[in-house]
């Protein structure tokens, strides 16, 4: 027999679910209960506005006390408050959201900030105590209510006397949640929580010293938690570089003050403000991360905001609020919503922009705050298409004499010295100059310019510009000897015959006890060093992408030695000297020469070295 | 006017939350339906074994199919079916759980194997499926029944024909959710959820080759995604090592065989079991954390063990199974289980038993797998205090020589030579034996034992060793002159008076053109080095814990450069040489046994590098 029904939900199932399932993290139960006291307190608030409610608002700040005697957490509000019947409908009912039906109802005015799911939110306080009190009095002419559940599913209600309109909710906090009772935990929780809230919260006092006359007495006064109108919320015209700046030390107590700001303020196709920093970014990317705190009408969701805004944009800080990011469901999810892309793609451009105008602008203070706005700009252009193309502008690259250039003043600045035989570019870069300082002097004796690329990102970046740019070649300083670093058509002669250059090799090999050195007899310029050991350029990145990737030598056979190549210089007085001397001496002059040539490259180690220095020191002695 | 009453949920309003707000994971739906049809077919299997069921059970294996062209993903089981009356109390009522009722209706017998809570699992299917339908026929001689729902909280049933017993679940899949068509992520999900599910569970075909007589024909048959009774569950005595390598292979395929396991079955106070393996542990620990897979009754839950196990032991691999860990909570609610603090102990000790155990009856192979082992033990025991107290007895000392010593055998070793006037054991190390080897073999020379504390752990070990234990000293070998490493009463002789030793002092700082050197001149062997630079071992230590906590020069006023001593060797023959050259001779010679003490540091940077290879090139030439 065909039937049609309504599935419904068994509450005595459920019930312990929501308390225990909905919110991964305890602390929440205190931002539901001031986000449905300041949500009772705004409503008042739109009720008096268009003349609904006619009575004295008063002070309207949300008070928090906690009684350490009878183990209680109170939150109380001076809102709207609740008849015996609203009790029934907005409390009893679980889910049923209060602020749905008040939004669809006064739909026609501003209600954008009501914030509140009174529904679900006020249960999560039944992950913390084990009975729960509310007594609430309505702004209109009813009896105070007072509504008592243990966490079971059943509940009583009484009229009781209450002064003040409004609702005061009581904790009895469970024996695993006494550390509620603390101030510090409080504190703690509220200023994560609700330090933009709209609405005054009072928690604990402020002593402050007042003179009268000759007298000096001590005055206590509510310690105010929350900013109700925090700077992000303000109008960026009424706003002074200073106060952007105290927003961020408030943020951020510990951190150096930022490079610059934006103050993102939109209203369509989505709603969004907030203000975004540069901090100051020091090399080490990942410390800098997930600064950013989301908020959602001033109640704080998050600061993990991956998925919402793009990868490299998380190393920025500061505040993002917008009611039209999907809150609590799942990282999945949000990937593939279509408001979060939105955001996502809208905040990229901002920044774009915003440097953009920044280099247009005043370019020497751009130049100056380049060491971090340079790591920043890097990643966005390695992990971000659209960025890459838009960065493309503003991107400068530093020459190790401390010139920046955008890669179009760049490519002016080395075309006579650093094109080609093919007609590509090459950037010659150090990504060590302390280490590679040998070769850095040699290339730069030779009239070109080595650029700084020494930061974590820049392996990515270099690989990255080479990929998306056509006609860019870049090579590291040690790639080559200096002669070879520009490819071009011209050769120099070494003057030495065929069967010269195998003895030199053969030398070298002895030497070296190494009868598999990959060495090479090259015609260089007499004045470079006797000895140079290069690494090629292909093969080098090839090694660091594989020892990046957790691998050890296996996928292309390479073992960390495999990827450098021994150049004897053809043309040094010490090849000429080695092919006239004694075996003994041919193998002294040798292994010192090719020594050195490992200590330039930072590879003279362990025994090696050992016998190195003492060997030297005899010769010092 | 008082009242009692219940709390009541609000259908419409908790539905999209159970839907898209309990699972943070879409694939999961796949995980519950599967269990659910397991747990049908178990409980027929039961009331068969009881004698309430009479008829054949027949193949029990669950089916699971993709219509493509349909768009349907459907779930068939032959487990105990409903009829329209059980359809109505457990499909419409979200939360009712039937698993709790059976086990509740026949606590007597068995039931510890019933995993599921058919009321809210079965309703993770909407959120993939636009329209979910479930056509059952009970095991009892009633219709069979179709239910439909799509996804609203209006449902409809009707009577259908169904030839067998037992449940199909029918999902229309929605436009995101066609993934779940692909045979490939149905089998991943599978494989990832399911694998060790005590039905079997059918999906797809495998083809074989069969031999009839001379022809050759290929037969199509189930793939059989599980294995309904994985190794863990198995009786121990009835295994072989083969077994358990074998299990350790189809968990991590890519992984070298593991060194060993411990094989887990505990029924008191709490119910697991489980195969733990130790991995081949490389130096990057955390590449090797989070293997551990649990599971609930066969059911996959997490790969995420945080809480669940000690922070060391989520180095090592395998399955954990157990019924007593609470699932699905927060993380925050789980360390404070007072079930998973006993199974965490409870582990760690079977750990610890084991290592000893593989300690005393087999020596040699607990030393030849010590390299991966210790990595393991020393993690644990910084990490555990309870463990560190075990793993005395084991925790082995290596020499640089290959030699392992636990601590007691250590101490005898070193006895003579190697307790200072304070009556403490110093035990000497390397960080770095190829950076230090100068240090090393002057150590060495000296008779005293160099300990190899090359891991990335050891930093910690050996500051938690030296605070641990009493009367044990750790010093590196760099971290003063080989005659000061074990601090001694005996003092040698400088044969230099006060006044050479100032003259000394100044040559050294006028060559190196630093005022500031924190410089000796020492009495030393005249075979040491002419100059060496020490690294005091608590001062390096306070910087080293510095540099990790990200942290960098500010706190102490350290800058990398003030935790070096400079020693001059005043009983050295350069000495000598030095105070009767002249002064350009007399800069020369301190530069360069400067630089080769740099060098024997690894300190020799940059330009002053290449100023030495160039001075070192022309003495060669």
């Amino acid at each position: 027999m065909a039937q049609k029904g309504s599935i419904s939900v068994n509450t005595e199932n459920i019930f312990p679910i929501i308390k225990k399932f909905l919110y991964s993290d305890h602390d929440i139960f205190l931002r539901e209960l001031v986000a449905n006291a300041t949500d009772a307190t705004q409503k008042l608030q739109k009720l008096a506005g268009i003349g609904d409610f006619k009575g004295e608002l008063g002070d309207l700040a949300i008070r928090i006390s906690i009684d350490k005697e009878n183990k209680t957490l109170t939150i109380s509000d001076k809102g709207l408050g609740m008849s015996e019947e609203e009790v029934m409908k907005y409390i009893n009912q679980v889910a049923f959201s209060g602020a749905t039906e008040f939004v669809e109802k006064f739909k026609d005015i501003d209600t954008t900030s009501i914030i509140g799911k009174f529904g679900l939110g006020f249960y999560s306080a039944f992950m913390v105590a084990e009975k729960v009190e509310l007594i609430t009095k309505s702004y209109k002419d009813v009896p105070a209510v007072k509504w008592t559940c243990d966490g079971s599913t059943e509940f009583s209600t009484e009229e009781v006397e209450k002064a003040e309109r409004g609702t005061d909710v009581i904790l009895y906090l469970n024996s695993e949640s006494e550390e509620f009772l603390e101030d510090h935990r409080i504190n703690e929780i509220l200023n994560r929580y609700c330090r933009f809230m709209p609405i005054s919260i009072l928690f604990g006092k402020d002593t402050e010293k007042v003179k009268e006359g000759e007298e000096e007495t001590t005055v206590e006064k509510d310690h105010v938690v929350n900013a109700v109108q925090p700077l992000y919320t303000r109008d960026p015209q009424s706003l002074k570089d200073e106060d952007y700046l105290n927003f961020y030390r408030e943020l951020y107590p510990m951190a150096e003050d930022p490079l610059f700001w934006i103050h993102l303020n939109v209203d369509y196709p989505f709603n969004l403000t907030g203000i975004l920093y540069f901090p100051k970014v020091k090399n080490d990317i990942t410390l800098h991360k997930d600064k950013i705190q989301l908020y959602s009408r001033q109640v704080f969701i998050t600061d993990n905001v991956e998925n919402i805004v793009p990868e490299f944009l998380r190393l920025m800080h500061g505040v993002i609020d917008s009611p039209d990011i999907p809150l609590n469901v799942s990282r999945s999810y949000l990937q593939s919503d279509a408001n979060v892309k939105k955001i996502s793609n809208y905040i990229t451009r901002k920044v774009a922009d915003r440097l953009e105008e920044l280099f247009k602008t005043d370019r020497v203070l751009f130049e100056q705050k380049w060491e971090s706005i340079g790591l920043f700009v890097k990643y966005g252009m390695v992990t971000d298409e659209k960025f890459f193309e838009k960065a493309q502008k503003f991107c400068l690259y530093e020459s190790l004499d401390g010139k920046l250039s955008t890669l179009e003043e760049y490519k002016e600045r080395i075309k006579d010295n650093q094109i080609d035989k093919n007609g590509n570019y090459t950037l010659i870069y150090t990504s060590n100059p302390a280490q590679q300082d040998i070769f850095i002097r040699a290339a730069r004796n030779r009239g070109f310019d080595v650029l700084k690329m020494d930061a974590l990102i820049d392996n990515h970046f270099i690989s990255n510009v080479e990929y998306k740019l056509e006609k860019v070649r870049m090579k590291r300083v040690d790639a080559d000897t200096v002669d070879k670093l520009v490819e071009t058509d011209t050769q120099l002669d070494v003057a030495l015959t065929e069967d010269q250059k195998k003895q030199v090799a053969e030398i070298f090999k002895k030497a070296t006890g190494n009868d598999k050195l990959d060495l090479e007899v090259a015609a260089m310029s007499g004045d470079e060093m006797p000895v140079t050991i290069v690494r090629p350029e292909f093969m080098r990145r090839m090694m660091e992408m594989q020892e990046m990737s957790g691998g050890n030598g296996g996928m292309f056979g390479f073992n960390g030695f495999g990827t450098e190549k021994v150049m004897v210089n053809g043309n040094h007085a010490l090849v000429q000297k080695l092919l006239a001397a004694d075996e003994e001496k041919q193998s002294q002059l040798a292994r010192q020469a090719y020594d050195l040539a490992l200590l330039a490259q930072g590879m003279l180690k362990g025994e090696a070295l050992t016998g190195f220095i003492q060997r030297s020191i005899e010769l010092v002695d």
